[in-house]
């Protein structure tokens, strides 16, 4: 496309799973609208752990909440992908040149990311065949002071927009709370399980129900080569991931089993 | 464990995305108490389309619904990962030797199992480190017969009994609707793109709305090694599958970049 209009700035999607109000999306919008055209679709509502969950029983609407130079925002009554993909379908003008995602107001470190909404946008951002990047902050309260992501932030969408970044692959970038990130890694999810993953109460009617808690241990906790290693040391982290759940690798040992 | 009880049969958990009235459910739950004791931990309603999401906001509510000899079966107010989840956390009189999920009213094929809630069960599956396996019947009807199923069904359960099927990856099934499936294939889940994804309606009100569609439009629809074009030819088919998306093979090359 560089070809035919040398001239047009990027188009860069944005959305997230904390909602169109959340201090994280801001903070990005705000620094992706030095790099060109931005293009919000963020969920309505707060929609942590959805996932790549899809609305299929009730229709979404969207509404514009923002129209300006370089900036139009919608919010959609849905999930986070369903937020993205009404857009890319429906509400952009073309499709995105760049996919982002966040800023999440928490880690999508070890395996969340399998529960993330904000890696759910990512994912499909990587179906386009754009270069895709979700950013999570390692600081869960409402309004966190995200100026240290802002280095990270800045070098992934340099590197999006100079098109350097691999789109067969989609980025989960991790920073931890701190004044100033150590350096950055590229490694693997760290491995493990949750436990003590659910607080039974009972109500006032005498029955029990459970509230969503846990703790994320990891199998490796030593092994420099995975993101919860080093976000405990400072450093920020980049995870490359893809969609496709496919063990290729494992084919051809299990057709012989079938 | 065998050395210890070998007596013992195996503990099959079974979950679905359907419901726990789904017709699909109660199919492979009658296979499956044939191989060991079965306990059901399912979503109160249809939950499709729900991935791996996780409900945070709220607590959830698990319901008993059936209890005789081999069979335990709980019905949950959340989505599939829920149920799963809080099943094996607290209502499970031990951790599950084989997960099983489904049979899914509905193809799980190409990138639609990363927002399938039947798969998004056997991920956590494979999270415990136990044979987990999907199943998905190619029939969108609520009442299909899925008789055809059943001997891949069974073959898969005679293979997680025996301790045959490798737990460093689950298992993606699915099965065309036909009689007599021609037979099964371990495949690659099809890559593709899913087109034309919204409805757009005016409401009585003179707004928008968007019922979610679409059509799913596979990159290589030749390509013998993925798994749609098996089912389009009468086979059922396996993906084996890894709930970590990391491209490890990407991350020494993206570590030169950043």
């Amino acid at each position: 496309m560089a070809t035919e209009e040398p001239q047009r700035k990027p188009l860069i999607f944005i959305g997230n799973d904390d909602g169109y109000q959340a201090d994280g999306l801001k903070f990005l919008v705000g620094i992706a609208r030095q790099y060109g055209e931005v293009f919000i679709s963020s969920p309505s509502t707060h929609q942590s752990g959805k996932s790549s969950a899809l609305t299929v029983d009730v229709p979404l609407h969207a509404t514009l909440f923002a129209e300006e130079e370089g900036l139009t925002a919608y919010h959609v009554s849905g999930t986070p992908v369903d937020s993205m993909k009404l857009a890319v379908s429906n509400l952009m003008p073309r499709r995105p040149d760049i996919v982002l995602s966040g800023i999440n107001h928490g880690y999508n470190s070890g395996n969340s990311a399998i529960y993330s909404g904000t890696m759910g946008v990512v994912f499909e951002g990587s179906f386009l065949g754009v270069p895709s990047i979700g950013f999570s902050y390692g600081e869960y309260t409402a309004h966190p002071d995200f100026s240290s992501c802002e280095p990270v932030v800045r070098r992934m969408i340099e590197l999006a927009v100079a098109g350097k970044l691999p789109t067969d692959v989609c980025y989960n970038v991790n920073i931890p709370k701190c004044r100033q990130v150590e350096g950055v890694k590229v490694v693997a999810a760290a491995p493990g399980r949750w436990t003590e993953e659910y607080d039974c109460r009972i109500d006032p009617h005498g029955r029990k129900y459970y509230w969503l808690t846990g703790n994320y241990v990891p199998s490796e906790p030593d092994n420099d080569q995975q993101d919860l290693y080093w976000l405990q040391r400072g450093y920020a982290t980049v995870v490359p991931c893809r969609a496709d759940q496919t063990a290729h690798s494992a084919i051809s040992a299990i057709s012989e089993l079938i």
